[in-house]
């Protein structure tokens, strides 16, 4: 993408209403813009990173199994009455009466649709395990939205709902769920710990949320240093076996929040050099809650005798456009963003320091032809901006790789290559330039 | 997929409260289900489909130029009584009141929010043109929705804005559209015709509706026969060219839909035999609307002289989820749908007629492993269905090509390939149909 085409609309102010520095940087680096309290445009530039997000999300979702589908965003209140939970939801929930005067609203989740879509379909133990998803946006009317993307009121969420025959089955699907998302927080770059959370009135039930440790995070948790280092299952895992060893390994350790921490056991289970108290992001949570939502909707199976059973179910829910702050929280320094590779919505920033210089045009328009020919995405910046302005957008936006092409640099055949993430410049010609970058950035 | 893990809800009886043929088989194929009057879910086939569409929009939309971002679906009220229309647009918008009693509203399209966005940060010529678009889901508060997705009231469009500086740099950005509006439903396998269309109140403004010929179609065009066989710019189409001579090309003949049609010049203008009066569904419409929001709004950019000027602008929509039912009406037989290979939710359905089988397994795992391994998406029915049900499901759901592995035809090593459009059977070593099909599927 030539820059001199592209929306990239850059802030030299740092914007007074940013608490948080995720959301400075998503301000500054022009990519989202608030339209309404806690409700916000993507720009092309946040628009990539968040559609990233989501191939990430979905390649693991449907490694683990499930299967991806869409709910509408509105939803009839008479579904939500049937689970009782349209009185119990309170103002979080945007009511709406449309022009023939029905009470709808715009959903903030989605048991109640799901559960309405596989009672209407599915009658049988055959057709299970069954694992839906969707990636949708979702309204909650906080009261206070604030940290930019982090706490907004429209955001969008992937939500995945598995029904089993029973409970021994539906930890079976608990359990690739859990593993799908320690892979997919690891493929951006992120260490996500799972802690235990709160289930709810139900007791008994299973539930871990997803933390990424980060100064500015939501809540205090307490955790063993070990979760910062432990391996992550590879692409090789096999969804059909037992996952149950892994799950274990996983949660072997305390972890909580501190909605739920028990510092005595903390303090009993975890040795005083491997204690970890910090601030931690909720970007994900699983939850098993049995016949919740089956029983008061009636969505039963027959078994293999013949009897009806209300399903067993679980809920999946990852923070898509909410990782965007989280990621950014656990990557920046003082001069900007730094993307990991599989989430940077370029890879390479392209600078090319005079255009129209009879060196320098060549040079770019070669490297940019060639990169992109290898599948590398670049921004080419080949606007007449000064060259101090041209490196600070290079900073701030964060990709991982800046290329500068100068006259000087290119008298003696050299292009000058950057590392975001070290800060490492050296000078390469631009065919060791160019085998640098897809050694660096292509699997 | 294994379709023993899919979720393909297929119905026997057909729907009652369905009209038209492409809601009966949408119904029946499993892709949709109605939550609430015209709100739709999109089941994982119809999903599918949906992200083909949109990956083709997408593709295009980047070739002519435009820059992909995201607005969200609920906007403030404020932004539409700036423009005037909050008060015009009548009972067709869903108004919302949250939960700090602020006026907000679900978009029903994005004119305001993208000038405001523009007006934001756009200052200067240099900048322009720019051509913005979003893939999103709108609502407008149909009284009588029907047709299925077709007349929904949540609905999925593409639309792009277009910035430009004076009227004639906003007819080049009118025309690129308008040939990248060609090129994508061409690459859908429809002929969309572009028509005369109503351009309101603004006279002298220049609007096309784009309209694929279907029998179930919501209003009548007359047209010129040659329309039907004109051929669509390649994608070696050069946007940043004069692409005036293709828009006049593909305007030089009668073209108009009822509401402005003008009986005598059809007939004056186009000769008796090549006269087409037939029903026709809008598939997208390109409108060139000048300062109708900048002004009002006070979108404004500095020309070379330094003088402050409204910026020029279009608006150009897709209706992405009603494409769905248009290529349905499009392309269907008795039998069911016949999906055009770029939209097809899968490339193959393969069929073991005998599941357990020790000739027809192997021969179904090794087709279904190097099939997906060439990149050909193949639904694998490994299922204990009734052969009549697989075979219905096959020819309802219509993907491009069949392959039946049985016990009879595998003795004689040989298996049943099936082209869906015509109906051509042939029996083929597994060899053989592995190659037909990836000469077929692969470009």
């Amino acid at each position: 993408m030539r820059l001199s085409r592209y929306f990239l609309p850059i802030l030299k102010e740092t914007p007074k209403e940013a608490e948080i520095v995720s959301h400075r940087l998503m301000l500054r680096a022009g990519m989202v813009r608030q339209q309404s309290a806690g409700i916000y445009s993507w720009l092309p530039l946040g628009h990539k990173v968040l559609r990233k997000i989501e191939r990430i999300v979905e390649e693991e979702q449907a490694r683990a199994g499930a299967i991806q589908m869409l709910m509408p965003t509105i939803q009839s209140a008479d579904l939500w009455r049937e689970s009782g939970r349209y009185d119990a939801y309170g103002k979080e929930m945007l009511r709406i009466t449309d022009r023939h005067e029905r009470d709808m609203l715009y959903g903030p989740t989605n048991e109640e649709m799901i559960t309405e879509i596989f009672r209407s379909y599915v009658r049988s133990y055959k057709d299970l395990p069954l694992n839906l998803y969707h990636i949708q946006w979702k309204f909650r009317d906080e009261v206070r939205p604030r940290f930019g993307v982090m706490r907004g009121r429209e955001f969008l969420m992937k939500d995945a709902y598995s029904f089993d025959l029973d409970q021994d089955k539906a930890v079976e699907s608990y359990n690739k769920m859990f593993v799908a998302y320690l892979r997919t927080y690891k493929r951006m770059g992120l260490t996500a710990i799972p802690m235990r959370a709160e289930t709810g009135p139900i007791g008994g039930d299973l539930s871990h949320e997803f933390i990424v440790l980060a100064d500015t995070g939501e809540s205090e948790v307490y955790c063993h240093a070990d979760y910062l280092t432990k391996p992550v299952p590879g692409a090789d895992v096999d969804f059909d076996s037992d996952l149950s060893g892994i799950v274990k390994d996983w949660t072997s350790h305390y972890a909580a929040t501190e909605d739920v921490v028990d510092k005595a056991a903390f303090e009993a289970e975890v040795p005083e050099e491997k204690r970890i108290v910090a601030r931690g992001i909720e970007v994900g949570q699983t939850f098993y809650f049995g016949t919740k939502y089956s029983e008061p909707l009636g969505a039963k199976v027959a078994t293999s005798e013949g009897t009806e059973v209300p399903v067993h179910m679980g809920s999946y829910g990852v923070g898509v456009s909410r990782l965007l702050g989280a990621l950014i929280e656990a990557n920046h320094d003082d001069d900007g963003i730094i993307w990991p590779k599989s989430v940077a919505p370029f890879h390479v920033g392209l600078i090319n320091m005079r255009p129209g210089d009879d060196l320098t045009d060549p040079a770019c328009e070669d490297l940019y032809a060639k990169l992109e020919a290898a599948g590398i995405e670049v921004l080419y910046d080949d606007t007449d901006n000064r060259a101090g302005a041209k490196f600070a957008t290079m900073d701030l936006i964060g990709l991982p790789y800046q290329v500068v092409a100068g006259p000087r640099g290119l008298k003696e055949g050299q292009l000058e290559v950057k590392n975001r993430a070290t800060g490492e410049k050296e000078m390469l010609t631009p065919e060791a330039t160019l085998n640098k970058l897809v050694a660096a950035l292509t699997d």
